[in-house]
């Protein structure tokens, strides 16, 4: 088993080739424009953690699977992570002008075209798994299985649900513990959930660790977001002035607007305990995931 | 065989329980929200001649396939064709307010949820094929070859690709016949090709034949490009007043535009001659295929 660091590297070099280096103005019929791939690549290259995919490989890893077939669908997880924040960037989403000390991709390439670089970013993650998948038709069905999960951790009763009550809650001033704990479920934790369950279904796991691994997801999802809102208010940033509980004065839904900062600490332990049992079941092997959870929640200390 | 009318039928019956019928203002964690079924289902539930599953069930049938497992596979391709026209109509891209005589999407649900629609359709047209691929373990080879020809017909080198070159050609006033004939193959054609070729994937149709079927998708798309052009400089519509060739009026990007009405009528019959040839290897089966495509052919006369 390797560190966060060494995956996240594996993860961003094969990033850098999924699209290919094109002549500037370059329209092929039958190829990628290359404007298309300049703006896809402008937001996908643009940096991060890799936390998502590079889970995906250390679970895989973890169960003894093939970590290298594996790098494309950790590669797609990254790739709809990146268009999920294209397109909520945009105006008539939450309309940010800046990410990661960047103009956002809109303000760069006109809202038309990073609306369709935020599709095909979506639509590439498809492509490339399937092509894979397709180089190895012994497993055909694990394949099958994980592109399911990875499909449905990012769709209609996954991602896309959590980020449409996003919507409505804002646009509603709706501001209640039930509508919280479904976005930092369906908007946050199933983009952890089911990219493990699917490193679960590629390994060839049993149906009890693919549940456990999922369970994992979600109060690591959890504890994400709670410690990324505990953070806005406690952390550096706000201790630097950079943002200063900017969420929570706006009067945002978050677990610190809603319980306090020592509430959102008490529902941070009770996560980190639910996550740790979860892990039982993988033995010592799973000490990259207990360092991890353990790691996200010292951010907040 | 069945007539376009029947196939159509059958892909409607199914299009319209794809997505559960909810209790308003529902959103359940792990469920779909109300408010994406209702979006989704505004434009999916539209109408429209369901032309692209409807050949995509012909084409199975055709080759003796198995249409009743065909069936999500085609209701996937109209799922993906209606969210490529939601963010069409978006502002940013074509800034339509109306589509079949009714306001477009983000009109009636504002940007941000037609954004989501979008998005929804796309990635819940990938859920409903891995789903039913994963019910017929015996097909997983040819699911995700089928898959995998519809994700490519979408993606960046097809569909997206020519939404990409129509954009920079309308912000660019670009107006030539590299650029027509890109914009009509990818935006267009691509929809029809790789539809098909996945209906031969999943009859287990010989290479010969997929490409054969994809390569009558991309004449028959070019003419229904070239006839839907014709038809708004020369067809009922334009006679009524009711478009009157306003698509060459705004010096829109055209192959009447470009060529003229006889240099366009010209193109269609070339474009037919090859399309028909295309089929001589399925022989008398493919009368289906003669029928429609000389049917768009009569649209113009």
């Amino acid at each position: 088993m390797k560190g966060l660091k060494e995956y996240a590297e594996i993860v961003n070099a094969r990033l850098r080739t999924v699209f290919p280096a094109l002549a500037e103005n370059s329209f092929v019929e039958g190829e990628m424009p290359e404007l298309l791939v300049r703006s896809m690549n402008y937001s996908l290259l643009a940096g991060g953690k890799r936390l998502r995919p590079s889970m995906l490989l250390a679970a895989v890893d973890m169960l003894d699977g093939d970590v290298d077939f594996a790098l494309d669908f950790a590669c797609a997880v990254e790739m709809i992570h990146s268009y999920s924040l294209i397109h909520d960037d945009l105006p008539g989403m939450d309309d940010d002008t800046m990410r990661r000390g960047r103009p956002t991709n809109h303000v760069v390439f006109g809202v038309g075209q990073a609306i369709l670089a935020g599709d095909g970013l979506l639509n590439a993650a498809f492509e490339l798994m399937l092509r894979r998948a397709l180089e190895k038709p012994e497993l055909a069905q694990r394949s099958l299985r994980a592109i399911y999960e990875i499909a449905t951790g990012a769709g209609v009763t996954g991602m896309i649900a959590g980020q449409v009550l996003d919507l409505y809650c804002e646009h509603n001033a709706v501001m209640d513990d039930h509508a919280l704990s479904f976005i930092h479920r369906d908007k946050t934790a199933c983009m952890f959930i089911y990219p493990l369950r699917a490193a679960g279904a590629l390994a060839g796991a049993t149906q009890a660790q693919i549940d456990a691994l999922g369970r994992y997801g979600e109060n690591f999802g959890r504890i994400f977001q709670a410690t990324d809102d505990l953070l806005d208010v406690v952390g550096d940033a706000a201790e630097m002035g950079k943002t200063l509980g900017k969420d929570a004065e706006q009067g945002k839904l978050t677990v610190v607007s809603l319980h306090g900062v020592e509430g959102a600490r008490a529902q941070v332990r009770m996560l980190l305990e639910r996550a740790m049992t979860e892990l039982d079941i993988f033995g010592a092997e799973a000490q990259f995931f207990r360092d991890l959870i353990a790691s996200m929640v010292d951010r907040t200390k």
